[in-house]
């Protein structure tokens, strides 16, 4: 056994130094971006009830969440595999603020499997959310929040996907489909099989403005999009038109606030379709096909926990963020540690304590071992010279 | 369901805004203090195979630790309950240095019960470990952080309990008792029950000085409990009188080092006998029955990752920590935000922007809800006054 208890499971990762102190540094720098913009921060349970985790967004993440048995309760247990559930679940039952409340999280999560690419199965996801608030209004500020957590990622290069489910769902309506005809239909449009599209409208027996609506979705992608949906939703319900009407707002608000990212808009673009109720986005990196952030709206994710209420926000991975982020570990890197001897002096100790009160690390020298500043990754000694303490550069061999 | 969703399991607890910042800050300021003292932070995985999380100080965690099935490796997964097996796993195979290696992190592990105090069952660990130095040096300085985290921690009184398995250890192969004799006799010594002591000792025909000493070390405790030893345990065997020797210079230590912390000596206590080589160690805060700091020394835990190597290490649970702590929702809690307008005024983008670089809070105000700064939590108001944004006060009503 010996030669294999030090391996990990596939998608398990664990962190030495130095880069575990990189994901400190980032981590704390995005959860003091998002203190200084008014989020709370919360730490929602490692594990629930797995009732608890499946709800709303949740019940898509059914095969991706670890089960375990409670011995306390007898009851099914979930490792969380999405936070944000858990939070829905804080600002419905136990904040219940009548104004906006914008709340932000980070943590491991588990998936029982991985993205299909190779990729972690314990991302460290962290995300920020409003509740309480249902204009394009917060919309846009969680996509400058995400935007901002790229920059402190040392991101340089990321363009925006955006798109509303109400505009897919409304078309279904207009056209009379039903949840089955709607599930297929959706499947299909996001595989962007447009043959296929064509054929299941005609299996369903819709025609007329309704069925070319539907089969134009599949094509309503690029910069240009909203613009060309004008002419094609033209004769769209309303709640199409609303929904359209929302992304042009977004898109007015990213010109205004982000007028230097590139948006790419995708109107058949359903990501988390079942529980996601308005804009839906995602950022990407260039020349990366995963999605690096994503989010959208999902009003009334409270309502099972006892209070529905408008809620929008966004979550990414920490580890994924810093695998494309550059400039990093020079930014978090911790210094190499001076070497203080093992001397009783008072004038010593006070020194020492003088140095790691002002960040510097200090390493004290153990008896009996290794004792070359250099083989103990050290840069400098604290030294007596002429009766004071004082650091001494190690000349490089 | 509805009324049932938001209940959390039985000792898993979800932190809300303001505790959780205090978390955060309390967490921040415990990890630059072991950054400061030359400990490299490490993060270990959160699942592993059952195999590497049993190893060691973990066969005693076996009951505690939750258990999943991996669908991709088919194999036993657990939830870690402990991460000192981890750690000694990357010091053993990862990291491999041979000078000193110190190692500290900070996360969440879970139990499937609780301690049997109706307590917690995700203890948010944290711990430092000195890997590859076997002298009371390295013990000493674990015990000095020990102090130095409750005093961070906001813990004004607390004292130390101080024992060394290598006595009882030393004893029961004087006394030539077989394992199954030497656990029966450990359970009864850990219970102070002296007449079950005496009888299960008669019952193994153990006679003489062996005998006496066994019986007497149930009674070794207390301030004085190292003086009398040497009376008692004078006729024990080397190895008992090499632990003696080391309790006393970590005794030595400890009075050079802290001379305020009240230490009680306590040598039939052997917290995790079976992974424990030397010195065992727990910090108590007064009127509480339970330790909040505990740690000691396991040489060679790194045997099964293929490196033995000496070791000696603390853990505590933040969170015990904080319902010790005094002061910490004063030094920890964010300010109240800034409520700025609507507008998109350049000067008013550059003022809120320079609030938050120095670190302050500013909350945008978001159309279509309530506007009252006071229902929205906030202390100051961003307002125009003579062309000028500035900082106003909210008067309190």
């Amino acid at each position: 056994m010996n030669e294999e208890r030090w391996l990990l499971p596939a998608g398990i990762e664990e962190v030495l130094p130095p880069q575990a102190q990189v994901i400190e540094g980032l981590r704390r720098e995005l959860l003091d971006l998002y203190a200084g913009w008014g989020y709370d921060l919360v730490i929602p349970p490692f594990i629930d009830y797995l009732d608890s985790l499946l709800t709303g967004t949740g019940q898509d993440l059914d095969l991706q969440t670890f089960k375990l048995t409670d011995q306390v309760s007898g009851r099914l247990l979930g490792v969380r595999s999405d936070m944000t559930p858990q939070v829905a679940r804080m600002d419905a039952h136990h904040l219940r603020r009548d104004v906006p409340q914008r709340l932000c999280y980070l943590g491991t999560v588990l998936r029982t499997r991985d993205d299909g690419f190779g990729g972690t199965r314990s991302p460290l996801q962290l995300g920020a959310e409003i509740y309480g608030h249902g204009g394009v209004e917060s919309d846009i500020e969680i996509l400058r929040l995400i935007m901002l957590t790229l920059r402190a990622a040392g991101i340089e290069e990321s363009y925006l996907d955006l798109g509303h489910v109400g505009i897919f769902r409304g078309l279904a309506r207009q056209a009379g489909l039903d949840a089955v005809q709607e599930h297929a239909l959706f499947d299909a449009l996001q595989r962007k099989a447009v043959p296929e599209v064509e054929q299941l409208i005609g299996g369903f027996g819709v025609h007329g403005a309704a069925a070319d609506m539907l089969v134009a979705l599949a094509e309503l992608n690029g910069a240009d999009a909203l613009v060309r949906a004008e002419q094609v939703l033209s004769r769209a319900d309303r709640p199409v038109q609303v929904a359209l009407d929302d992304l042009r707002r977004i898109a007015e608000g990213l010109q205004r606030w982000l007028p230097e990212v590139g948006v790419h808009y995708d109107l058949a673009e359903l990501r988390g379709y079942r529980y996601k109720t308005g804009a839906v986005f995602a950022a990407f990196v260039p020349g990366w096909g995963l999605e690096v952030a994503r989010g959208g709206r999902y009003d009334d994710i409270g309502r099972v926990f006892g209070r529905a209420r408008p809620a929008v926000g966004f979550s990414a991975d920490l580890k994924e963020l810093l695998r494309h982020g550059r400039g990093l570990e020079q930014r978090y890197r911790v210094d190499a540690p001076v070497l203080a001897p093992a001397d009783p002096d008072p004038a010593l100790r006070a020194e020492i304590e003088r140095l790691r009160a002002a960040g510097r690390r200090v390493v004290e020298a153990l008896p009996g071992v290794e004792q070359d500043p250099r083989q103990l990754g050290c840069s400098q000694i604290l030294a007596r010279r002429e009766g004071q303490w004082e650091l001494q550069a190690i000349d490089a061999e």
